[in-house]
């Protein structure tokens, strides 16, 4: 039996993940066992699966919700970027001493579990040159993208001492996310899809020339899962993956929701320019490579259309 | 006046670093007013310098060493390679840990202070590619490395925020040093020159072919000066600089020993092969280059005869 633990097994991530894997019925060729899904509030329930209240900043706590003869964890817990940078003391706890104590606590296990990291493409920035990857110097210009590099090499670290089995994987932009608009600078990128596939308006702030890197909720669980998978040996010694996602513009998510919705849908998209915005996604890199994890098969969506049939199965609410 | 705190300053380049600033008498433009040394014992003490004993583990003595006041702050305290490899607790404890303490003393302050990280090639390894300098992917095969890594990003976000003006620069390794011999995997290449420059005999662990990244402790104190000078705005949004150094083959060192005390200090050199050393030695990195810290005045030795003379006229004991 393998048993799991989702740290952060409350959020859009979590929850698919968990539902993807009581689905499945079988992780690193073994059935699945005990799923215990934790997160700072009570995770909505999953079937299969058991919800626990933990504060990843108290090492106790963690250790409450990873039980002895854990298998694999999966950290998905993170403050996003901009509650890291508004508070940058809860931001580096969270996103730093939250993920030291999860590490601590696998250690201390005693049994080298497999560890799964979600980093993300925010570890990209400033002077790192493009094309951007596994190997690219990491130069994050919000505190959410220096600790997950942070992460990344912790990750490293305590799986070269043998401490866990890591794997730390640097996520695209989840899009099309479900549920309410978010404050994120990034909230746009799902909610022109979402909103006018309700039947609701949403405002796109940038034009259909703005490029950046994607991947589709259904997918990132399909890698995550082939990611805590992979053998160790074939690793090596950098435990840090880009995870496949696709480089669209805006114009090509507005073309895949008229493909898949009809014009009716792309006109509830009002177009407001917002240069503040657009100064801030304009530091973001999108010139992004995946090619080792490719190879070891994890995979980006075929075509965006993909990605919004995706939405429409798996989380839209019934009208 | 420009006040300073050099944290690991009873160590051999703290305690360098000490008495070129008093011999030099200004930084950043204006008289050097006190300076405080601080380690985790009481420094040696250098006359126009305080020391003082800290415990960077300790908020409360970190926040004692460094005054309401002080304008740059040096934070050259580390455990070694070998000490973090073999106690993981305590060199993540100091080189995280204690770094972190330092970050938020100098942000405490209020006046966003000129903080100068001493991080090391030790970044560099694994899948990072030739040749490595300021934008390789880190990709550390020792947690000393790891925490040095760290450092660095940390260094980045607490500038980017404007908490401190930061610099973090990657130091070759350092010879001749002074002193006794040490066990570090890197001790050989200080002691047989030093050694044989006091008539005493060394051993060589590797043959003459094994080339290594060196910088001599003079050099690397003028360099330590030259980077707390450097305007902010050429740093840009990248505070990691690799220190010049030079790569030079055993054979280079021996035949500049040779060059500078003759035959008879070479015939002072066992050449035994260690094995075990050399699978270590093999993993450290070599191809590295500076041209950035050059371009701003930064610099390496000429030769290496010149460490070599360095040594005898700064260090080498009476007879």
């Amino acid at each position: 039996m393998t048993d799991v633990v989702i740290i952060g097994g409350g959020g859009v991530v979590g929850q698919k993940l968990a539902r993807a894997l009581v689905a499945r019925g079988s992780l690193k060729g073994a059935p699945v066992g005990r799923i215990t899904l934790a997160d700072i509030v009570q995770p909505a329930p999953v079937e299969g699966t058991e919800g626990v209240v933990c504060d990843i900043t108290d090492p106790g706590s963690v250790a409450a919700a990873i039980p002895d003869g854990t298998d694999v964890i999966y950290h998905l817990a993170a403050v996003v970027s901009a509650h890291a940078e508004a508070e940058f003391d809860e931001g580096w706890a969270i996103n730093l001493g939250g993920t030291r104590n999860v590490l601590d606590r696998a250690r201390a296990l005693g049994t080298a579990p497999v560890l799964v990291f979600t980093s993300s493409i925010a570890v990209y920035g400033g002077a790192a040159a493009d094309p951007l990857g596994d190997h690219s110097y990491p130069n994050p210009q919000t505190s959410y993208g220096a600790q997950k590099a942070i992460g990344e090499i912790m990750v490293n670290d305590w799986s070269r001492k043998g401490f866990v089995d890591g794997r730390a994987v640097r996520l695209p932009t989840i899009s099309v996310r479900p549920g309410r608009p978010n404050r994120a600078a990034s909230g746009f990128m799902s909610s022109i899809l979402r909103e006018p596939l309700n039947g609701q308006v949403a405002v796109c702030p940038v034009g259909r020339d703005y490029l950046h890197y994607y991947l589709s909720p259904r997918k990132c669980v399909e890698n995550l899962i082939r990611v805590a998978e992979i053998p160790a040996e074939t690793l090596g010694v950098n435990r840090v993956l880009q995870m496949p996602g696709r480089r669209w513009s805006i114009g090509d998510l507005v073309d895949a929701l008229e493909a898949v919705a009809g014009p009716e849908a792309v006109r509830l998209i009002r177009w407001e320019d917002d240069p503040d915005l657009r100064r801030i996604l304009d530091g973001w890199r999108h010139d992004i490579h995946a090619d080792r994890a490719e190879a070891l098969g994890l995979e980006a969506d075929a075509s965006f259309e993909e990605n919004v049939r995706y939405y429409i199965e798996d989380d839209r609410p019934a009208p």
